[in-house]
Parts: structure tokens; C-alpha cells; sequence
């Protein structure tokens, strides 16, 4: 069986251009530039929990950076570097092949270069971190929403959970959606270039991993103020047209893994924020506003309360 | 069952002062101070490889961060902050206040502070990220040794391997050395004070978590030298005082989870080098040479050839 170096030499160790040291010595050496924060982050998926053991390991590759990029995407830093901690159960070569090419395919389009890491044995485990760059005082912080924001969000909402839906049996998807679903939940497209574009302008921003209701929530509660969601206004695309209503908000509402940004921005800022998005060919949906009143309160196209009794996703609470 | 978030809040969620942002958004955000380079190193530690399923979760914690800031140790980089990230089968309160309590003691000791991370469920397994600062240009890598270096240890050798095999059954130990050696192997003490005051002096270092022979070998193949290593020179304690020299030798040569810092310097800083070891209160020994001709050869107090059979552990080949 090759050695833990072999599998690193062999599938992960690529010359580094942007860190001053990458793989092969006992830390990674980089220096930000001038003027600039570090944003870091840190996702762990485990197989069984955040995905099925027999998921195409070329698309856990791209989903597990994407996930690290999104959290990126939502400060408005650009990404450069990584670190991969990898548990595995056996040195499967092909496994390991497939699933880095999925990873540096996506590292690659962002120019993220990954620059340490740790491979070792025990049941499937990613553990990726990830670092950006972010002019200081312009990263979007989830306590700075301010009454009279509009609410935002990139894309469209509940793809991902239609498709894990379909998956676990619990619900059907015409046939030809089937695969634009199950790529929306296996290949998410982190909004970095949005991210980016808006971090003058956006207040206070998240990326949706939890579902709208629960990630929307963490900017309420952290800068202390309250929303009203226009419900008609939510945006879903095909995979969703036709199922119930019911159906549909839960996956909106409530749906994890969508990786959209959702941000708060001044309403002065409504073209200008259009304009961005067009640039980076983003679609972004205006659905609510930022309010003092605490609380999240839904309503329809013609003001009136609706009620939603959903949950989003909580590893440890909802199992 | 409590939330993934009240987990967080509860356990792991506390001021940070250095860092610009900590636990609570998508991204945690970090300044390294001018002239400074960040560190970075990341470690998985899995239930099973790395620590026995029932491991007192206190020195699991402490554990834990030791084997990443004794990375930074090796570069001569001064800690400043870490992200974990942790898969739990369930969220045991006792065991998570426990595990929290070892990982802060030695955090809050070197200044360490957490700024991010992800907890889920899954089969235990604990991954961080370390950040640290070293001046640019002052870091040690595994690329600098010259022909002609010293070649230094810290501490003595061996003792967490010998408990090892205390616990295995493979070897006994007097029993009033069991405790001191099981506190070898489960709380290692980093030497991040001796790899900040030698950066300046020392060419090349490395932490040792894999062995002497395996780890000085990385030295060795990436500076492209060879070395000579004297046997009799080799700093061992108490703990192995009375065992068979074979039992010895297998320990401190190819024994893991020292996590001392074995380092190369020119025979000009020996003095110097032997000051701030005093003056950071860490024994330090000289074991061998830096050569030209590549290979490691061992060697007895006389200049004798000596023969060496062990091996390196290594997750992959060796099991």
C-alpha cells in the first residue's frame, strides 16, 4: 500500500505560485498584502452526515471546497490558499484520483491554491480551511444589517433540497429535472465574484448552507434587528415549478446547501447593486427588508402574514 | 439534545482580542503585524489511529492543539490563533467540558486564541488549523540545512513510544515510570519558546512526530544532504533507563509523538545555541553532522558503524 507521503506527492503536492511555502515543511508560509484582512474558514464533512458514502468523489471534491468558498463569498474576500485534512478508510487510488480532480478543478477556476494539509486513516472525513483576502473594514459582518436595508439574495433558493427530497424517496422531480437537481445539491457554484462585487455596498451578508429562515435569522439576532420576507417574491427556478406550494417553501424556506448569498444593502444602493450583479452575471432578487421591530415575519405580495412552520438544519438538534 | 449552536456557544465560543473577528460569521478575520508572515498548519487526529476511543478527552484536548503549535515551534513561529473543527457521535456534555477544558489550558498558555470552526456529528475526529507569526525570511524550513550544521535535539527521546507499547502490552515498564510516561505520550508540551528563540540561529528544524530517523530524513531529502548521526550522543530519560538498549534504540529512533523540535545550525551558534536554550529553560543536545554525502549513517561514541532495522510510522504503509 503506497505511504501517507506517496498519496500526498502523488494526488495533492502541485507547486505553489501566491504562498511563500506550500506543501512539505511543517507549516505554509503566507503573507497577505498590504491593507489586507485574512478571512478564514473552516467546513468538516463527514460522509453519513453531510453526504451518502457512495457520492461521485469528483463531485465531493468541488462541493467540499465550494462550501469553504461560499463562507469566503459571504465576507466579499477573494479566496487564495487552503488546507486539506483528509481521513479515509483505505488509500483507494482511483477514489482519490477522481476526488482531486474535482477539487483542483474548482480551486483552479478561483486561483485558490492548496498549500498544506494532513492525510491519515479513519472513516471518511474533509476537513477543509480556507483564507481570503478582504481590504480591512470592507468585509460583510453578520451584525452589520441596519433598519431600512432591503434584503437580498443571489439566484435561486431550494434546488438543493428538492433533490435531497428526491434522493431519501420523499419526493418525485420530473424526469428531465432530475439532473439539474442533483448538480445543484452536488456542485454548488459559491458566489465569489458577487461576493466580491458587493462588499462595498452590502452591509451585512451570509451564505445560505442552513436554509433562509435559520441563516437569515443569524443576521437578525447578531444586529439585533428584525425582517418581513415577501414570500411571492422568493426566487425558485424549474426544478420547483411544479410542486405544491407547500412543497416549494419548505425547499425555500428551509432547504440547506442552496450556497446563495443572502445580504443586506441600503436602498440607495438598489441600482448600483443591480449593476454588480449583471457584471458578475449573478441573479440577485430583492425579498424583503430589514426592520427594528424584532423578528422574522413572512408575507405575501399583498402584505398579508403567512404562516411557515419549517425547520432549517441543525446537525445535532434535528436528528 | 442541545443545537450546534448552544455546543458552540457553550464550550467553545469566547472573546477574542487579537484576532479582528472570531467565532459567529462565515469567516473569522485576521491581521498578521508588519514585516510578519502567517504560519499555517493543519493536523486531523482520528479515534482509533491516533488516540484510543476511551482517551481522557482533557488530555485529548490538550493534545490536540500540542501536535499543531509544536508545527509552528518548528518554523519559529509565535502562536496566535487556531480553528477546530469537530465530528461527535453525540454531544456529550461531560466530555466536550472536558475536552474544552485541556484544549483552553494550553491555548490561554501560549496566547492561542480560537477563531472559528464547524462541529457535526460523525465518528470522533478532531481537526485544526494553527496560525502563527514569524518574522519574513526568519522561518526554519526543512530546505536549509548545509553541510557542516550541527545537528540538535530538544528533551530526551522516546518515552511516549514506550508507552505506546506499555498500553499495547508489548513492553513493561517500573511501575512507578507508568504515569510520567503515559503523561509523555497524551500531554506533550510544545516547544514553541526554543523554535522562536533559535529561528534566528538554527538553518533548518522539524518537529518530531513521526520518529527521529523518519522525520530527520525529510531534513535530509529536501536540503538534499546526508547526515551522522552518534547513538550514544541520543538524550533518553529515566523512562527507559532500565529497558534493553534494542527496546531503546527502537524508541528513541522510530518512536512517535515526541514532539521535540530536532534542529540544524552551524558549530559557530553552538554557544549561542546553548544560551537560549538555558534561557528558555529546554535541554538541548547535540547529536550528530550535516554532510555532503547523502544517507544517514549512525554511528557509536567511537566512530563505529551501527546497524538500524526500525521503521518510521507511517499511517498508510506500515499497517
Amino acid at each position: 500500500m503506497p505511504s501517507e507521503f506517496d498519496l500526498i506527492t502523488r494526488f495533492f503536492a502541485r507547486p505553489t505560485s501566491l504562498a511563500n511555502l506550500g506543501i512539505g515543511d511543517d507549516c505554509a508560509l503566507l503573507t497577505p498584502g498590504a491593507g489586507m484582512q485574512m478571512a478564514i474558514s473552516c467546513d468538516m464533512l463527514v460522509s453519513g452526515t453531510h453526504f451518502f458514502a457512495d457520492t461521485d468523489p469528483q463531485q465531493l471534491g468541488h462541493k467540499s471546497l465550494a462550501v469553504n468558498l461560499s463562507d469566503l463569498a459571504a465576507m466579499g474576500a477573494k479566496p487564495v490558499a487552503f488546507t486539506l485534512a483528509l481521513s479515509l478508510p483505505s488509500s483507494d487510488e482511483k477514489w482519490l484520483q477522481s476526488f482531486s480532480e474535482g477539487l483542483f478543478a474548482l480551486a483552479d477556476k478561483h486561483h485558490c491554491e492548496l498549500i498544506g494539509g494532513d492525510t491519515t486513516r479513519g472513516p471518511l472525513n474533509i476537513c477543509i480551511t480556507v483564507f481570503g483576502e478582504v481590504p480591512v473594514n470592507d468585509a460583510m459582518q453578520r451584525n452589520h444589517a441596519k433598519a431600512g436595508d432591503d434584503i437580498w439574495v443571489s439566484g435561486t433558493l431550494g434546488d438543493a433540497r428538492a433533490a435531497l427530497a428526491f434522493l431519501k424517496g420523499e419526493a418525485s422531480l420530473d424526469p428531465n429535472m432530475v439532473k439539474p437537481a442533483l448538480t445543484r445539491l452536488q456542485m454548488p457554484q459559491p458566489r465569489v465574484e458577487l461576493g466580491m462585487a458587493i462588499r462595498k455596498l452590502a452591509h451585512a451578508a451570509i451564505d445560505l448552507s442552513d436554509g433562509l429562515i435559520g441563516d437569515l435569522s443569524h443576521i437578525l439576532n447578531r444586529s439585533q434587528v428584525g425582517a418581513t420576507l415577501n414570500i411571492d417574491a422568493l426566487p425558485y427556478g424549474q426544478i420547483l415549478q411544479n410542486q405544491t406550494r407547500d412543497f416549494q417553501l419548505q425547499c425555500i424556506l428551509a432547504g440547506g446547501d442552496d450556497y446563495e448569498l443572502c445580504f443586506t444593502a441600503p436602498s440607495s444602493s438598489r441600482n448600483h447593486i443591480l449593476d454588480v450583479a449583471r457584471q458578475t452575471e449573478t441573479a440577485v432578487t430583492l425579498i424583503g427588508a430589514i426592520e427594528k421591530t424584532p423578528g422574522l415575519r413572512l408575507v405575501n405580495a399583498k402584505g398579508e402574514a403567512q404562516a411557515f412552520s419549517g425547520k432549517s438544519f441543525d446537525h445535532f438538534a434535528n436528528k
